[in-house]
């Protein structure tokens, strides 16, 4: 098997997708910031307090419209939504962060989900070092992916 | 205890360090990309199949300097130095990436270790996702910080 | 009534436009610098004294390029036209800007004039604050816009 | 008199501050957003309904360190504090934002805060423009600075 | 003969594509950094030394990526293929770099290979710049350009 | 002899200048675009017929400011001044284009010189483009650095 991002010599470009048609792409990602009960406590701690949550979202949001900044080889989409959820979750203990983005174009959005998750991990780690610095980004992943030739999937 | 990134009415804001001297300061954060055995075969491939681990360096670096923009109470700091290492592990198996960021500022440079990390990360799932959709991005985290008010920091 | 910006539960999200079709859309918008007559003067100088209003036009068409970087739940769109009119207008005394934007997308454009109107008048205020720091910004709104389900709107 | 960002035969520059000294500044500019009572009831919906206060806010803050890229002829300056206050005001009725902003650098701010109050006044417009297409923003000026050679200001 | 990118009355605009037809746009450039043979040795050093080829050509497909937030005029499209080569040549002696970009969009892609390949050339000096400050970039052109009204064009 | 942008390994990294002293430096460059005489006089057209050359002054200014944007592993530096210089030339016959950048910092600002060069090259090759196609850009390089540990440098 060979990678699409570099041609027969082994050189790095961004695969040609000029002849995909457009089609309805969406893509759902995941992951999650652990850290202690104090810290989720004060992620927590509502309007009054702060809200780490809300700060995160958006950060989560603008970092989708951000990625093909990123990473190098992505391709320019225009993005027709973004939905990042933070969920807090007593049981790990800590924050499940869920990105969903859609598109119609000629590529998948997989990327855009997963760089706001990734965002907004970061964002809530920073928001929160200052109570905690060993809290740990974990599981970011893909739940999803419709649209495209290479069809669908679904994390079992 | 409160977030230093709320003011007293829990309002989000770029923390006041204009009293804070410039002092020297580092930072090393740390993550993997897990996925399976024949994956890691095809990121190890070489010069002659595609520069997996080089293309992740290179977005790793760059991510640094975009840290600013990506996470939005960050301060914007003059970045002295940025180092990304990709190093496959055969018992993961995966890709464990370290970034070492240091600048000379009123502030430290954690949150732009963990965006090199997650930019590196989420390089290398864009460059391999065509083999392998459900690789996971694991153990995002501060390994060290020193230089500061705050004091040092080292992870366990 | 509730905000099309915000989610039942009240969160923030980019809202999808998924299933809108592309149609042609126009913006217009407008927006004044007032300032004193001595430093409309100064304005007006001429390519001798340099361009206060050709630097100003040109910073107001990158500024709209610009709008979903700045506007947390904007969609990225493909902007097909812009232009900026800056006319001096000695009986505010100060500079009318005018900024007209179109596209062919999901959406509606009136971000990315108002954008275009606030970066023109800015600029203003950046070249001519050496002379009167106390110029306002006023009268920033939507003139006009064409295109798009929500019908056409043109201010009275 | 001649304007500082431009030569002496007319060409404009960013201006040389090399040879001033490093000091505290700090600049604090204000605007309107200028709505109908209705429109500022769904404005101050609270959290249940969208915080649209809240986004405004972190768009501010995030806009003041674009400035350098927006404003052709700024300086980029590691800005050390930003802060943005939004405070409905039924007298108006509409919305009134103050941002705040510090450096220890060789220009002023001023620029930085009167970019960061304008976006979170277009980041209210992109919020409720749904509910109300005609409110207006008003108003934007600088209200202090302090610092530098050229003096400390303040508006009457 | 008069400029596309100035109106009747000389302002500089973002010409209006609104109505041109999305065709598929191919536009490849060319140019050269020439040095010594000495720093040329440095350059093909390979992956031990340090692979100067595939940062550089890392740079050319982002920097393509940024052609519209650097020119001023440009119109943001959405570009589906970027291949950039490096190729050393013992007879400049030097490297000659050659990009290749396509989109499907209103207007062509010549400003993206040709700021791919500035950016390349300007990558491939920085790296090199430690061992000869000397070396010149040369012969940014265009060399092939299809689809769109205009026609085609090949470089003789 | 190795290249500093590379470990000893042959990684590329943003190499480390956290002890050098901060100190004032000062870099130009130079670059050409040749034209058609036929072209050339329409970029000298004047106010009434389109600025060119201010329009690529500009896009070069603003060019020197991404260039650790653009250049991967160029360090952030605080600019301050950035002149660009537009000469047409009837002999070449072209614009000559020469760009002074200054800073005080602990890296040279030799790539921000190259930078703003290259975009506002680039630039009057965009405006003029659809008068003549086979324009070419040349001769781009260094003039003059001084300030830092490695000395000055001037071009023969």
């Amino acid at each position: 098997m060979s990678l699409t991002h570099f041609d027969a010599s082994g050189q790095a470009h961004m695969v040609d997708v000029s002849d995909k048609p457009e089609t309805a792409r969406t893509a759902v990602a995941e992951g999650l910031v652990v850290m202690s009960p104090e810290t989720l406590a004060l992620a927590k701690g509502g309007a009054k307090k702060g809200d780490v949550l809300g700060v995160a979202r958006l950060a989560g949001i603008m970092g989708a419209k951000r990625t093909s900044d990123l990473i190098p080889l992505c391709h320019p989409l225009p993005i027709t939504k973004v939905a990042v959820e933070l969920e807090p979750d007593d049981a790990l203990p800590g924050i499940r962060i869920t990105a969903t983005v859609s598109t119609t174009g000629r590529t998948g959005v997989e990327m855009e989900a997963l760089t706001a998750v990734s965002t907004a991990c970061l964002t809530v780690y920073d928001m929160l070092k200052a109570a905690q610095k060993d809290m740990r980004i974990e599981g970011i992943r893909l739940i999803s992916k419709t649209g495209g030739k290479s069809g669908d999937f679904k994390a079992e």
